[in-house]
């Protein structure tokens, strides 16, 4: 199949890419470096160095004997979009192409608008491309159980039957995103909802849990396959950061209670996830959402696990929640349709945790300890711009 | 009280802010003149002649010595908003600044684009504002019943209790938009509850239905002072379009099998309803939804009634629905929130209906037919630019 990955060369797109390559798919990314000049912007950079997109696929064409076309470009720029889908006549679009951390939208109205802007209309921009010119192209597009919120009921996989006055309808689930970065992938929900029913799209929305881990069977197959790994509080997620923190002797900054529960998956149960959708495509006109993680944990349960498997001692340290969110919820989510295809998950063990330390370890002299601290705050709206690179 | 209505040169934002300044308010304007823009841009024109901004308010100084204070320019402007929200220092803001012709999100992939970016970045620099230099301004906002779609359930007002595998929660009523532009207020509504959650603002999304008439007692007090009145396929919505067929003997053209059920109610309504929700603010941190229609009528009755009270024999057309749409639906929303404070509702009449064919035979030498037949078909995605001005 001709599969396209937008956002390639990211935490996620680039293992993704190398994967579905290693399957025997005909590969592209598309990127427009986002994520590197978020980099920039923040002055973080990833544990793992990465190397350029150039030399990443230069390297893996001489591993394994296979090619990946690179389209580089911005979903937004619209006229790229429709030469990029024209001329690589996709059978699948894997769209990883946004600005994806809740902190960065909410650093300030530039960044929230920013963030809605990008995602939203570059997404627009793809649907359009793709029904006028491969409107068979089954778009597997990454979404966030942060859509769905805390509710007090079971969290369905994107429909909810609902009963009411004596009538009955399958209706969207109700949706309570916590960031402007959680409420624009919201808006694509809607959006791509629409260009199904209007066009007869097909699109599999894949409600993503937060992702740990950072080796897969592609990416350990030479150093310059590495795919980044963030530990700072704008794009670093939650275990992740928390083994880095263990390294290097910080405190487990545990925000508020650390009763906040989430699904969560190891990075390689995501390509075998992507993988499962493409070759179990939507049908034309289909809308449907996939809960895409395998177990759910606290907060600080995950603190109390790094904690316990650390080989240095290591404190947990709770700072006052930054973000407006429950502290301790009812959570209770579907996540069978991705087990039904077949996913076997890789559950969250004591030898994974390890084998991340080991990761770790071995980059810990590139850790700066003065981006794990949290310095962007829900509840103060800033219209203008502020300092986000963060000065002692 | 000082309040600001943004988009108050439009066909209701005109009329909302003569009728609060006649009540005694502190009133102020801001435009951008995108509605005048989309005039130019479709080669239309308001069948009631409008005059210029600044016309319409020196007149309206001259007939009830109130002042209004104007500020042009644009929501998308994020300082040119922060500077008005400062120097006006409103206690309400009403919010009309909006794309709000769905045929007009759905021309191609640019107006779509448009109208999305536009609504959405605009209403996100209102809420930056607010919450920094206004936190405790009541946002009054126009949102649409057309964010609910037709589902198979009755409607409530924004909020539905769902009860699921017996536990109990209240959750955002589920949406189902059926255009590019309808989605943009599904948008503006997430994000404004979110806005109203982490910063405390106050806001009332008023889901208002499709309006019919033209005349208030403020606008009818001095010519110059007339508000629009559009009966293009374009901008034109249904009952005044219908009026204005049969007065030049055009059939009336109903879509589909005219089965389309939708809430409506009276201009004059409209206003009532602005005020009643200033009057009776939202509490701090409170986002609520008031449906904002007093009657429901389906597309084939409203086109019998124009026919049966039509001065000249008029003729129904049925053309093929440009729109995906159910033809036919259950249709019933709760709309008891405004009518329990205080709303007194303008019903439909044949009275109504009269009036409103004497203001039409009044300017029926404006008309011009060929922006009657409806030109933007749903089915038809358009990445590229098209032409817009209808050419025979």
């Amino acid at each position: 199949m001709n599969i396209l990955v937008l956002g390639g060369d990211g935490y996620l797109g680039w293992p993704t890419a190398l994967h579905l390559s290693a399957r025997g798919h005909t590969v592209g990314i598309v990127d427009n470096f986002a994520r590197r000049h978020y980099d920039d912007e923040l002055g973080v950079e990833s544990l793992i160095p990465i190397r350029s997109l150039k030399r990443r696929v230069d390297t893996w064409t001489r591993v394994s004997g296979k090619e990946l076309a690179v389209y580089s470009g911005d979903l937004t720029d619209a006229p790229f979009v429709d030469a990029t889908i024209g001329d690589f006549a996709p059978d699948a679009v894997v769209h990883f192409a946004e600005q994806r951390s809740a902190p960065y939208s909410m650093i300030d109205r530039e960044h929230a608008v920013y963030t809605q802007v990008n995602n939203v209309s570059g997404t627009l921009n793809l649907l359009y491309a793709l029904a006028e010119r491969a409107p068979h192209a089954h778009l597997v597009k990454l979404g966030t159980m942060g859509e769905y919120g805390t509710p007090n009921i079971d969290i369905e996989e994107g429909f909810i039957e609902i009963t009411h006055r004596g009538r009955t309808d399958v209706l969207p689930f109700p949706m309570q995103p916590g960031s402007f970065y959680h409420l624009s992938k919201v808006h694509d929900s809607h959006n791509i909802r629409f260009a199904c029913k209007i066009w007869g799209l097909r699109a599999t929305d894949l409600h993503q849990g937060i992702v740990y881990g950072v080796e897969t069977d592609e990416t350990t197959s030479h150093p310059d396959l590495a795919t980044r790994f963030d530990y700072d509080a704008v794009f670093g997620t939650v275990l992740n950061r928390f083994i880095v923190q263990a390294v290097v002797g910080h405190p487990l900054t545990v925000y508020g209670s650390g009763g906040q529960t989430r699904g969560m998956l190891d990075i390689r149960d995501t390509l075998a996830c992507v993988e499962l959708a493409i070759l179990n495509p939507a049908d034309q006109g289909e809308y449907r959402v996939f809960n895409q993680f395998t177990e759910t944990f606290s907060v600080g349960q995950l603190a109390d696990m790094v904690k316990t498997l650390s080989p240095r001692p290591a404190r947990i340290e709770s700072l006052p929640d930054p973000r407006v969110e429950a502290q301790e919820h009812y959570y209770r989510a579907a996540h069978t349709k991705l087990l039904d295809l077949g996913l076997k998950p890789h559950l969250l063990s004591d030898t994974l945790i390890e084998s991340l330390f080991a990761v770790v370890e071995q980059h810990s002299h590139r850790v700066d300890p003065r981006v794990i601290h949290p310095t962007v705050n829900w509840r103060q709206p800033r219209s203008a711009a502020r300092s986000t690179v963060q000065v002692d």
